[in-house]
């Protein structure tokens, strides 16, 4: 049996992708360093090396845990369109919850195997749709940026245009009243899936190409 | 005649919008607080507040700074659709220069007098077009959530899907070396706006109010 202090001190990968997890949400984005988080497990540098190869390692596993709950599975039994509405409104709310990982998450490159196994699905279905090869990558990035601005949305104030008192706006003043919401965000990030793949839609019966 | 010293320790308003966008850049988001904005410009906190009001005034200066290049003039001689496009592709050229200042910006309420009054610009407009008037708070913000979060694909790696050696991912891996680009996010988020914005040109079809 071990005693408190072992315990403590034992350092896992679990532990590790923890720390950096805490680490993201108090210092967001750029600033996460192997010594950053070194210092909040109490441990050097390179004992951190000997548990995770790199730091790309550890970002990737941050991914996976905050990917971890995307539902990719309506691309089994819907339309490729409505499939990639869904998945858009799991992938919201996965990130919801870690907003502050979005920084870092969106300008590393992925390899989380948890997210690359759902762009093959997502791929395949684009690809049976009749998506050009050539545009399909473009076609679930452009989703993904949606979602990744509409969630810095999603977690921000219920009004987020509040004109300084004393400034004439009349139209727009009069406008945000009607909008002023706690669903606001909600339902304006749904006015832009609903936007945006019916545009695709159109797009695809433009450049749709037929299996041979 | 003032020496050195003092104009050293001369803060004025722009010296502090300066150091706050410096402090943004080298801490990104949620950790921006005024004492450490006082550290680096060497003034204790009162001094700060002798200068400014408060915390949301400085953080509204930055994004003053950010969206001084953003330019809505296609409003005034383009159709609604055409307009709305350019002051996209404006908007993330913008935040292009300044993309560690998103997550602090997307999450504050708006106040700067720059982009609301561009918001009246293209409230007018859209209403002009026929929108109801309780969509066009929605048809705005969801142009900015995709812009910001394209501008985060914009300053990524050329590729930002990366699976790792060893895993079979057949299709993905093909389409991922056909979009292998340094243009790659530029073209995703043409494709992106020209999607959107025939989304919504389809949808102000089906919901246009006419002017009494």
């Amino acid at each position: 049996m071990t005693g408190p202090r072992a315990v403590r001190q034992h350092i896992t990968e679990e532990r590790i992708v923890e720390a950096a997890l805490a680490l993201i949400h108090d210092e967001p984005s750029g600033s996460f360093t192997l010594a950053k988080l070194a210092k909040r497990l109490h441990i050097s540098a390179p004992t951190i090396y000997s548990h995770v190869p790199n730091k790309q390692y550890i970002i990737e596993r941050v991914r996976s845990r905050v990917v971890a709950e995307i539902d990719c599975s309506s691309f089994e039994r819907l339309p490729w369109d409505e499939a990639l509405a869904d998945w858009a409104r799991s992938y919201a709310n996965a990130f919801v919850k870690h907003p502050e990982t979005i920084p870092l998450l969106t300008t590393n490159p992925v390899q989380a195997p948890e997210l690359v196994r759902q762009y093959e699905v997502i791929a395949t279905a684009l690809l049976e749709a009749g998506w050009p090869p050539d545009e399909i990558v473009a076609v679930f990035t452009v989703v993904e940026s949606f979602v990744m601005g509409s969630v810095l949305d999603l977690v921000a104030p219920v009004q987020m245009v509040q004109p300084a008192d004393g400034e004439e706006y009349p139209l727009l003043r009069s406008l945000l009243g009607e909008s002023a919401d706690v669903l606001r965000a909600q339902h304006t990030f749904e006015l832009g899936i609903e936007t945006m793949i019916d545009g695709l839609r159109r797009r695809l019966e433009r450049v749709a190409v037929r299996p041979v």
